[in-house]
């Protein structure tokens, strides 16, 4: 097996771009051809999600190297979702894409080691071969808030280094209000600042083979000046990127999340790529039932923006 | 339907005390006459959890008025263990006790939303009639993650409010290293006061009958004097208060988080009381055959040290 990190790296140098593309499934917003909004059944909810997410990821396993299954959305559905979320991840994997489980979970002790154990790859899923259904998620990496201390991400570090997979740890996230403790000063920086250096030190000792640690941050597009400062007092960590598209970021935003090789960033899109087909610019040229050729256009059209404004060689197309 | 805190007291009132009974399973601890430590498929350890919690919930349920599942036990066993956790759930409800659901959960906007949609009961899960197996969890209340700020919480916050439900926001936990950026101090104070000031302010806003909002508080029973500290601060905010029995808490530690009714806590144990056929002091008294009998005998023993503590009309013996 492989560390997280350089099977990141292979993935993103085999695409050429660091697309991220978050599975967030919304009933309401479904293409008609799939589900009936008024479907109130979990199993059949479950079942449209499942089939619309391998749909997405028919489309984008080609293009993108990272898909981000959300996972509030499946576990809302109770059972039948985390069945539809276990299958959902496994065929992701299948396709070769590296699955980043967004379930920002944070606990202490052998709890934490639960939801580590319970959301984090064993080797058997991940191999390329394996395509069946299992009964337990097993993602490559998953989303960790550090609320509760070092002692809470500890378990965590442990399951995934032992199982070749990766962590990112919350630490400046992209929504509106997310300064309201993230951004207090203490001892003459911001809260965010201390998460960051204990994550850079998780980084640090986790390290793969391209200078990046198993131990990565999340950081919003949407504070771009804090994302460039945290590129350059994290030079170790690997930044999962939220808030692109919908939430305001652009790819000039993102610019500073890069290291220059193009490495140190994934930049993640949710709802501007999976329901592209309700977008202006898309509508008429895709009618629902053309749905994975607006999550096509829109992911190449995403894919372009960073190029554009990341032009580092391992960005660049062949 | 009636306010969270409402149902809360009325539960304390009728079983004078505050004690809340975690329902943490760990294959590893479970009574052999229950489970083959060595059994490894998740549909097996799903079901002996579930025998395990329907043991403990019938012996706790005329005793002590609220339980406490651990998410991650379950989900650690894919579907079959949401299966087993909704389950043990809605059986808990049926028995006459309040379950608050410790899932840590923090997101923002929709998927906040969707985490207390699929995690906080619909009415037809209060009614004490309902002993079927759902295919959602429907808690009484959950455990939420502040990090991500204000905005993170308002959704769990609405969804509690229009479900007659409950929330605890995690403000100082119990862990060794919880103060790594919970004690961080900023103006004056640590993070976990300001915390715990935007915690009380929803406190207010969602006032039941008894002076204590739906939206508690998480506060270690490990940290005596930040606990009756917060007590003074958060005059509104009930505590649900973990960290007693063995990780170190005591009736003497716990006690500062009562008002003078015996109101405005509940205090949890987890390993202590379900696994208590392994403690010294039960282990001849009761082997592992009769492991219900050690929950019994150590779940009124652990009642009556609180009693002893706080002795206020509410919590004291009819």
């Amino acid at each position: 097996m492989t560390h997280f990190m350089d099977r990141l790296v292979v993935a993103i140098q085999a695409r050429r771009n660091p697309v991220c593309v978050g599975l967030d499934p919304r009933r309401a917003l479904l293409p008609s051809t799939i589900c009936d909004a008024d479907e109130l059944d979990n199993r059949r909810v479950a079942d449209a999600y499942s089939t619309f997410c391998r749909g997405v990821i028919d489309v984008v396993a080609p293009l993108v190297p990272v898909v981000k299954p959300q996972s509030a959305f499946f576990e809302e559905f109770g059972a039948p979702g985390i069945d539809a979320l276990a299958s959902i991840i496994a065929y992701a994997r299948s396709r070769g894409l590296i699955v980043i489980l967004d379930a920002k979970r944070g606990d202490i002790g052998s709890t934490a080691e639960a939801y580590a154990r319970g959301l984090l790859g064993s080797s058997e899923f991940n191999s390329p071969e394996n395509t069946g259904v299992p009964d337990s998620l097993a993602a490559d990496a998953v989303t960790v808030n550090p609320y509760l201390g070092g002692d809470s991400l500890r378990p965590f570090v442990d399951v995934a280094i032992a199982r070749h997979c990766g962590l990112f740890v919350l630490v400046k996230t992209s929504n509106p209000d997310g300064g309201l403790f993230q951004d207090l000063e203490a001892d003459g920086r911001p809260v965010y600042a201390h998460v960051a250096a204990h994550v850079e030190s998780l980084a640090r000792e986790t390290l793969g083979g391209h200078g990046y640690g198993a131990v990565g941050a999340v950081v919003g597009a949407t504070y771009p000046d804090q994302l460039a400062q945290l590129r350059a007092t994290m030079p170790q960590t690997w930044f999962l990127v939220p808030g692109y598209g919908s939430q305001g970021g652009t790819a000039t935003d993102v610019a500073g999340a890069f290291d220059d090789r193009g490495f140190g960033a994934i930049v993640n899109n949710s709802r501007g790529l999976l329901f592209a087909y309700r977008r202006p610019e898309y509508m008429d040229r895709f009618g629902p039932a053309r749905w994975q050729d607006a999550v096509d256009a829109a992911t190449r059209g995403m894919i372009a923006e960073l190029r554009a404004a990341t032009p580092a060689g391992n960005l660049a197309p062949r």
